[in-house]
């Protein structure tokens, strides 16, 4: 790990001895070695453990109103230096598509990458939750979107109620190919986007792991660049289920109760949810998880790069690498036990085929050795 | 698992001596008795024990394709003595909400009663999930509909297209009065509906609880009295998050994995879904919960009932009473420590009030026990 | 155009003579009396005249840009002295359900009458374009709602964000049963509503009726009785396609033109719309009509109020009267050739029935004087 | 008036020198020539006819159930060569709208062109009226969708429920760049679309003036080529309001009753539909407008490419021009009192402009002998 990011002592034990062993007998029963999503990766064990922590309350108050609940947003604030609402929601198609109901009216547009999983992932879910609200979609290199593009496309915007209202602009931290926006960036689209009347939306899914890789504070990435509402997720790096709308522009926030009950996003026992957050943020675990998987990230990424014929299709900033390679390349490493999909991507060579391969804070070390030792061997 | 997490031996403890000591210590510490909820209780220690071990293996599937998700679908078939299709959601109101979207179009009509959950307690989720549906409302005893009723209600509809077209009947097993429907009933309500062309749903939030009334077969209780589609709701009845969406006509559930996730409730850790509801019905645990909340929902409806001025607003067939009293028994039960609500109620006297008192798998038969001496003290 | 039809000398006749003539012998045709809804009658031929004179123009602005609505807008402030907004739509469905979309979020009740047009008339309009908002029904005498009914049902939302926000009352002047609000009634109503933060829609299909009837101001009926905003009809009242819908909140009219056009609801050649309703308004018209419409009204009432055994289900105070009858008189008249609907209400005895006759600016006198013959003789 | 419709003599005039002076004097009035939209012109006056002589019937049935609304549907049958089901709707974007409601589920995905009307005219209601369905857009020369461009889309759509379903294609003919697809064309497109279990959705506002291009029969154009469902426009060819939803499937048509009506798509004075309908299908006046704006379209794209400098963005197959020119010349014309639009398009240099012209039925012939001698002028 760099300096950058502070792990626990008893992180390092994890990782030294135990990413092997935090679960030591599970993936040994696996011949196969995992890159497919963050997802298919379980529990960080401190957030399990409050989970069980939180069963040992008799009663607690129910549907997200628990004490738990006012000590995530405390702590949210906290770690965002402001006052922030944060409110738990079911996942991250959930957290994305009532955070845009917030920020674009049924009759408006939202601008984002073609590419971004709000239109490629969440189904019509922000159709739905917006009430019909129509994306906007932008082409990008590296999946992210260009002050230059963003204000191109708004300008063409002058027959009125013929076509959508721009109302938002949605952008990926980081993006569905795995690069980050810097402040500046953001600040240069948020610029954009309010001189045009748009509010500022940030999916940020992998959040942690494109903060880790910028060193920067969450401040400094959000509102102080120009952020509205952000979907602060956590199910990726470590958690069960772990997703927040987090508001900067308190007046968002005004009647979300009633938008999340009504998208039947509100958890009964919300306990669970505030003991993962509070899990999750404690001791820096969410910075840790999302440092590691970066880490591991840049290891496959090197791996990748130094392979003959192999290039990446965008700079590895956050958890996940995309290596562009000949079909046969791609075909060896499934082969040989490697999972990870295919990724679609514009302008390939007939030959060529672009990988996924996404590292969690819990891939093992082991497998991604023996990734890399296949990288080397098949790229020869 | 290391030290600090260790589960095993205690949770040996509870099951053995059975919810006499769920929770031996914890609810020492609330000086309160907690009837205002199944959901203010917590998750019973078997399934979250599951959820643990869940939790032990590496990598699963995402997004509830994982082998867990097939086995309960092929558990659900042999309690329903049927081929079910069975879909995991992330709430009972998206339960309910999607189920309805399945068998009621946007311009269609959900004949239900005024009172019903999907009424009155999922803010508009329905209209959102079914795309602008319509709720019929109908009056009925204990919050039961009549099969004379809705029947009186569909013949009504004679302007074609100017109205909404009745297309779905909902009932609530138990009703949100506490009131269980027989197969008859049952039966009688889908003969009407079928014969008018609507599609029957089952409200199933408290499905174990009406059954372990009643005494029949889950089939009895469903498909085999008309029931088409099921909320099958495990949540308020010992797990944390346990909603399942059940079709007994197989045709509804064509596409419903992209209703699901364009509804925002698919998750995507999915193996934590799977684990609670194969503990949740390994060795009848769901009935032994139900069963055991039923028990003490009996105790305190014979306090309550013989006590002098007080008389049951509907029969305690599940785990719910609603007891009519004075209002300074009412103030003093709330004054003593007893947490409940006051249910709205039309057709009350001026200095009366309807409490809601719910019994969870997990009340102390020690609250339990101080709530009946208190009403026989506050009665006299 | 025949004899039957010759628009301008005879028009001035029409108005100076008032309407007993107004197609003198096109009825002959028709051997039925007609009484089934003021839309089975046509358009003025000032208005018809009106629109075939804008179409003298070679182009004009189009999707309702054009000088006349600016100049529709001046003349509706002036009758309202008030400036307001005003918008056409294309019919009274879409009038009633855009102008709610506008005071009611999708997660908002919108609290009416169980009879209003938009809960039994509309389909699910309200709902669509509302994006899922809940109709929360009362019932009331004469289709009235009555404050206290409105206060008690929004003292009942005490459940915070499970339930819908009740955001709107929506009134119907004339209701559905003929009955009208007097501007007092109407600020009491806006009184409950205001004092609990909602908005008021009046739905003025029939407006110029119970404007004729109450003899007030326009601006008493509406804004300075608490309306903000009002479906303003024309086309049963003597116009094709003439609903607009008026914002005297003028707040709630922006973006309205988004809304309309993402409804569907924008007309490109807007000069015909524009043209009826200053055809409409010029002179006086559409009081006239109106005016007409409800002295046939108060005849019909009146024969069958003579009637033995007939009572009247509400005053009559527009142009609809709802008789209650034997069922053998129902069928008489009937059978005699009168066309007029059944109309579903409760409390009947089993041979009794309500019968809707409603009249036009059109009905010839002739049509009304067959009907009372007819009353009388089967009345007796 | 004179004996059947006394329209003026000069109307008498127009008719019997047809088109060259549809208003010989009214355009005199306007200083400019107009070329904005089919839309700023009126209506034909045998439509307005007809439209008069509906309302000498002192009744009719109302809501579109009228007897003319059946002879529609007849006439539209023969002109199919099969039993369709027709049904009017308000406007075009309505037709486009419901009529994709009946082909794509609210999770489901529209193929269109990006600069489809669908996609870029009207504000979001397809996703309105479908319930959240997603466009799915791809770029097209001229404006047209290619099978191969189809096929390659829909090959992406492997990642199930994550993504809309993709459901639909829809194509606009004529093109809104003023191309035609030929019944080849569409056969194509449709079996790349029935391979992948979409329908096919024909968007016809300017469906006359593809056919009198094409010179096929109408359902070669339709439903021979594989079209399931079809908006048929006659506003802008001569209408007030003239859209219908034809289905050539009738399965489709199911419920359409209510899908109209829920959608405020339903006119009360429908016998004023069917007779514009009526007079539009008469003697062939629909193919007559079309030809004559066919022919005058040509007449301009002529002149334009005669001038130097100018090129036409795609073929003049319609009844709209799209010259690409330098500013100086848009300029120019604007200057000199013509009116048009600027179209967007990619690809253009600096200095150049795309304009767009339409030609309408009743486009004087003078009017386009003053734009051609501009063009000319202005070229050289």
């Amino acid at each position: 790990m760099n300096g950058e990011f502070d792990l626990t002592p008893k992180m390092l034990i994890y990782i030294e001895f135990a990413w092997q062993s935090v679960y030591p007998d599970a993936h040994q029963e696996k011949p196969h070695v995992n890159f497919a999503s963050d997802n298919v990766y379980g529990v960080h064990p401190s957030i399990m453990q409050a989970m069980v922590e939180a069963n040992a309350r008799l009663t607690d108050v129910s549907y997200c109103h628990d004490d738990g609940a006012a000590q995530v947003e405390a702590a949210l604030s906290k770690i965002f230096e402001k006052d922030v609402k944060a409110f738990f929601v079911m996942n991250g198609t959930g957290a994305n598509s009532l955070a845009l109901s917030t920020i674009c009216p049924p009759y408006g547009g939202i601008v984002c990458h073609e590419t971004s999983h709000i239109n490629t992932d969440e189904c019509n879910c922000p159709e739905l939750f917006t009430s019909g609200a129509k994306l906007i979609t932008l082409a990008g290199e590296h999946n992210k979107l260009s002050p230059k593009a963003v204000e191109t496309k708004l300008q063409g915007f002058v027959h009125g109620e013929h076509g959508p209202k721009p109302s938002a602009l949605s952008i990926s931290q980081a993006t569905e190919l795995g690069a980050v926006y810097t402040p500046a960036d953001i600040s240069a689209l948020s610029a954009v986007a309010k001189s045009h009347g748009l509010k500022l939306h940030m999916d940020g899914a992998r959040f942690a792991n494109a903060l880790a890789y910028l060193g920067c504070t969450p401040a400094e990435m959000t509102w102080k660049a120009g952020v509205d509402v952000l979907s602060f997720g956590g199910t990726k790096n470590g958690a069960m289920i772990l997703e927040c709308v987090v508001f900067f522009d308190l007046k968002l926030a005004e009647d979300f109760l009633y938008r999340r009950k009504r998208a039947g996003q509100l958890l009964s026992k919300g306990r669970f949810l505030s003991a993962q957050m509070l899990a999750y943020l404690k001791d820096g675990l969410w910075l840790e998880n999302a440092g590691r998987a970066n880490v591991l990230a840049a290891e496959v990424a090197a791996a990748f790069e130094n392979s003959a014929g192999v290039r990446l299709a965008a700079p590895v900033e956050a958890n996940e690498v995309f290596p562009i390679m000949q079909r046969h390349m791609f075909e060896g490493l499934q082969a040989a036990g490697a999972y990870f999909y295919e990724w679609p991507l514009d302008g390939l060579e007939a030959d060529q085929v672009c990988g996924r391969f996404v590292l969690s804070f819990a891939t093992p070390q082991d497998d991604v050795n023996k990734l890399t030792a296949l990288v080397k061997r098949l790229g020869n």
